[in-house]
């Protein structure tokens, strides 16, 4: 296989979403020319990353079967293996996060939440618990999660996601809006919100 | 000026976030090899990043002032110029949207929310008011925001997206987990959560 660019990461999961929604209008076929009129992308790339991800080609003037690329998509997302996480830092944002309700159809399963104020430990609304994070260590020995969701302040993140990695987390999720550093072997991806807004307004002017 | 891209832009909010921290420890020169140490960047690629918004030029065994640097980055990201936001659909997401405190330092006021729901109508904790969506027209009439923050489910996101844009929105910042479509001159700019996970756990693997 060969290797697969963050852009084409991407993709992937809109396509899965907009295979679905064809799927559930009942078509069974499409072409790539169509899906890149859809989505935006030219036919070519659509095809180069179908390719790269499912063994099934386009029949000429036919298409590609529908429930095929669905199972060849979430096999590779990796949404048929289920991950479990952690929350670190139960604010707005991390609530939210905690609460998402797409992530387990993504194949990722909140386990649990920390925070470090008294008030916002127990039960949530719907059902899952915040955790002091006193007491990670010993909860993470029972829990195992392999990714920790870092919402916590900036100036707190680093050694948060240090104390996540020194109890077993292998992938880092990073939504503080500040640079963090991982060893080797440690997966870490960022949501930065202010890149994000730095390209909209880039785009305004 | 050359053509700035996406991945630059990106890398902008990160780098005033590090000269910041700089200052504020009293210091007020910096190496591009000490700034790509730091953020794991080549040397290469942070002369051109600087010099692509920053018309100052590194001296010899001294470097960069800090100070200017950040006054060009901050005018070069637009964060001297506000500009107004409302955010649609007040879920737990877009709540943490409306309240993100970082927002303000970006530029960015959020003046109003919208929802469809009664129960989330009115006064937030923070003094933040969330309209009912079928007041949108004649409030925007007099608020007159630049963006639209997009937080309602996947399956009202294009309605709500043709919404803004029809009452003036220039910019659609879109955390909706589904592909929009937006005519010419509008700014688009996508946060998708699956696709940032499918990157990181693709680095799982």
């Amino acid at each position: 296989m060969n290797k697969i660019s963050n852009n084409q990461l991407e993709r992937y999961p809109l396509y899965l979403k907009y295979f679905k929604e064809l799927e559930s209008e009942g078509i069974t076929l499409i072409s790539a020319s169509v899906i890149g009129n859809k989505l935006g992308y030219s036919q070519e790339q659509v095809r180069k990353d179908l390719q790269a991800i499912s063994s099934i080609e386009g029949k000429p003037k036919k298409g590609r079967e529908i429930k095929q690329l669905i199972d060849d998509l979430e096999t590779f997302l990796g949404y048929k293996k289920i991950r479990t996480a952690v929350v670190m830092g139960v604010g707005r944002l991390g609530g939210a996060l905690m609460h998402y309700p797409y992530f387990e159809e993504y194949g990722l399963q909140i386990v649990a939440g920390f925070d470090k104020e008294a008030s916002k430990l127990g039960l949530t609304d719907e059902g899952k618990t915040v955790y002091s994070c006193d007491d990670f260590s010993s909860i993470m020995k029972e829990i195992k999660a392999d990714i920790a969701i870092i919402s916590v302040p900036a100036s707190q993140a680093q050694r948060v996601v240090n104390l996540a990695i020194d109890n077993g987390v292998k992938g880092i999720w990073n939504f503080a809006p500040t640079h963090i550093v991982v060893p080797e072997g440690i997966a870490l991806e960022n949501v930065n919100l202010s890149s994000s807004l730095a390209i909209l307004t880039h785009k305004l002017k």
